[in-house]
């Protein structure tokens, strides 16, 4: 065991999770009279809302992450652990990891949801998601590759296929990665090929309900929508995808069906909570909802477990508003609730309390292109050049947060200036070698 | 095939490879009478001389590398193709990849060299060598591995070996990834942990020959040892390494038979031709060296083949002294060979010849730390701050040629101002999931 807590300890606050929520927490206990533990599966913060500019290659990796260690560094209280949680004994207040427990006072869960394919794993293979870093630098590689394999075609049926990119998902991911895929087609990589003409390059959005980024107004919804076709993007609405296989995608729309060939088809859809969701629902009994997430209390406890709490995209948080609709899984609603738990820690230790959690939503924002987003900040509601300054003001104020990210904004200050990405490489991080790479480009004539 | 070359057609030159060499010889060629086509395996051209710092988690991969296509997109008689070449036919003047053919009336060969074992290839598992982006991460993830394990490990003896570093190899790379692990071991890293004190990590630079940097002068040799060794770095030289299995390097110093156990140990030394230079000594019947490199023409041709050209590391060039060594493997011999090439097929086109190709020596530069180098220029030698200062200023020079990475200037300056590295992430390329990584940290103890 890494520690024993006899009655002398301070308070351990167990923390299992570094994105936005954990991190939220950590911070504002950094002066507490406790002892925190941070624990992660990687070693870093992932700034997730900008990882879909790494699938596209405009960002590197190392420009949206940040050292947990080093974030965290200053906080004298704090012990980084890099493990994977899995089991816990609620009664026993402990934890296991692979080959060590650890005990907690109060315990704090966020660690987030994975995407899921409703039931279709097999789509997988064909239909990468976008959670991870190496699930962007995979998205990165197939879409490199596509143009490079289409340059190499000769079949222009099969070329075209190369040049048809289907995104499954109308939500802010989908839609942020068919803005920033029609900007590379149609803007960076316009000199860079000599046998084709990359504005012929398909990009279509697919979307089960009938307007995209369903959680924003319908007006907004319409002008997202305006963006994107203006840019060069087909976007499909109230059409279900059936099946995926190959490079096929079966969609139906009404009675319609139809089949797309397209070699890279990304997936933007579907939510499931971690695994910590089922590991808390069996050992305290807590109810789940339909994706696994954890129902909590109007304080994010668990109920029965005062001490345990579960903020962030991995709880249900029902009882804001009158339909009883969960809060939306965005970073401000996970660090208003890490801040809220590490605050009633506080509290408690000085024995009082503090009233339930109310989430104060400061509207959402999503961005389509170069000077293009969409902005609903509740009372206004804005499009286009305001929208993406505003939008691109807020992400880098919060990545400075963390980390010093000076860099992405030159990064992006540059991009803009040049329409060229900073990141553009086909790296294997599949394990295969480059040989194997280009055995696969070629392979395909 | 993807072109017919027919009497009509512009003369087509063919470069193999898009590292230093493959890229002076294109661009020098922009706005020649000649149809160019660059051949490289990957589809980017890597800055190699800042690979140990992606090592290091000082700079992302993206930081040092360019896409090919996006360097000579301006250049209209330039087409890339991604691809690997398997085989050539010298007198059809045609090459072979891996679906298809090329005919080339003139071919330049620039593919490189990588590291070897010196026959003792089951060493790289335990000692990965550093010479592409996949390598670096590998390394990059190990070391920072290695800081997390000894983080958790509670044994005394295991912990000493998680915190040790063997590298292998006191040319230029050994020394820069010694220098650039010391700032982190001992800077960087200082505040981050709680259970180790990474300033008592041991960083062994190990080198067969009696000095470092064997090609300088035995003064700059001395400085850089004493530089090395005022960072905290152990410099054994006249050191061989005859065994590592494990965990375990077996070394011979004279007599003196040694154990080491470190759990990082990295491959600096050793160098083999690509697998060009074979496929070339087949079928032109071109002498090779001991590393299988080719043995040129004073105008760098392949002896009967006055229309093949080999340049650069893969390039064994003995005519410029009366010792017969070849020139050094170093990007600034590349990229004259290069640029002499170009010139030579542009005199050829008009019926003209250039004088044999002569290197000229502006001298070496290695970094050892912040704020230390050591310079040779052959008219002046000098170390410490001023030399550090020269090499800051030509690598950025030359990173700007490709491609405006101004990013990496400003990483540097903010690294220097905080001593902290942009990019410390530990990213499993090598097809391992999140959870096998942390088991694998977890599973050390």
């Amino acid at each position: 065991m890494l520690n024993e807590t006899t009655t002398q300890s301070p308070h351990h606050v167990v923390i299992v999770g570094g994105g936005f929520g954990g991190l939220y927490a950590a911070q504002a206990l950094a002066q507490a009279p406790v002892k925190v533990t941070l624990i992660d599966k990687r070693n870093f913060h992932l700034f997730q809302p900008l990882l879909y500019q790494v699938a596209t290659g405009k960002l590197s990796p190392g420009d949206i992450s940040s050292p947990l260690r080093g974030v965290v560094s200053r906080n004298k209280n704090t012990k980084v652990l890099m493990g994977e949680v899995t089991g816990i004994d609620p009664k026993q207040q402990k934890i296991q990891l692979h080959n060590e427990e650890l005990n907690y006072d109060s315990l704090i869960v966020a660690t987030g949801v994975s995407h899921h394919y409703f039931g279709n794993e097999q789509w997988a293979k064909d239909a990468p998601g976008l959670k991870t870093i190496e699930d962007a630098l995979e998205m990165r590689r197939r879409i490199f590759l596509a143009f490079e394999a289409a340059e190499k075609e000769t079949d222009p049926d099969k070329r075209r296929a190369w040049l048809t990119f289907v995104l499954v998902g109308g939500g802010p991911t989908g839609v942020e990665l068919a803005g920033s895929l029609a900007e590379l087609a149609y803007r960076a990589l316009k000199e860079d090929f000599r046998n084709i003409d990359t504005s012929e390059t398909k990009i279509l959005l697919l979307e089960g309900m009938d307007r995209i980024l369903p959680p924003y107004t319908p007006e907004l919804s319409a002008k997202a929508k305006a963006s994107l076709e203006n840019l060069g993007v087909t976007v499909q609405t109230s059409t279900l995808v059936t099946n995926i296989e190959g490079n096929l995608v079966t969609t139906r729309q009404g009675e319609e069906i139809e089949q797309i060939s397209a070699q890279t088809i990304l997936w933007a859809a579907g939510m499931k909570a971690s695994g910590m969701g089922a590991i808390l629902g069996e050992t305290t009994g807590v109810e789940l909802d339909r994706a696994g997430r954890v129902m909590v209390q109007p304080d994010l406890s668990v109920a029965g477990y005062p001490n345990i709490f579960v903020i962030g995209d991995l709880a249900n948080f029902p009882h804001q508003n009158d339909n009883g609709k969960p809060l939306p899984g965005v970073a401000p609603v996970a660090m208003q609730q890490g801040n809220y738990v590490a605050r009633l820690l506080k509290k408690q230790l000085q024995e009082k309390t503090l009233p339930p959690f109310h989430y104060k939503d400061y509207g959402s924002l999503a961005v389509i292109g170069r000077n293009t987003a969409v902005a609903d900040l509740g009372f206004i509601k804005f499009a286009g050049f305001p929208a993406w300054l505003a939008w691109v003001f807020i992400h880098i104020l919060f990545l400075i947060e963390f980390d010093n990210k000076l860099l992405v904004m030159i990064q992006w200050g540059w991009d803009y200036l040049t329409c060229q990405g900073g990141a553009r490489l086909i790296t294997n991080q599949s394990a295969k070698s480059p040989q194997s790479v280009a055995k696969e480009v070629v392979g395909v004539r």
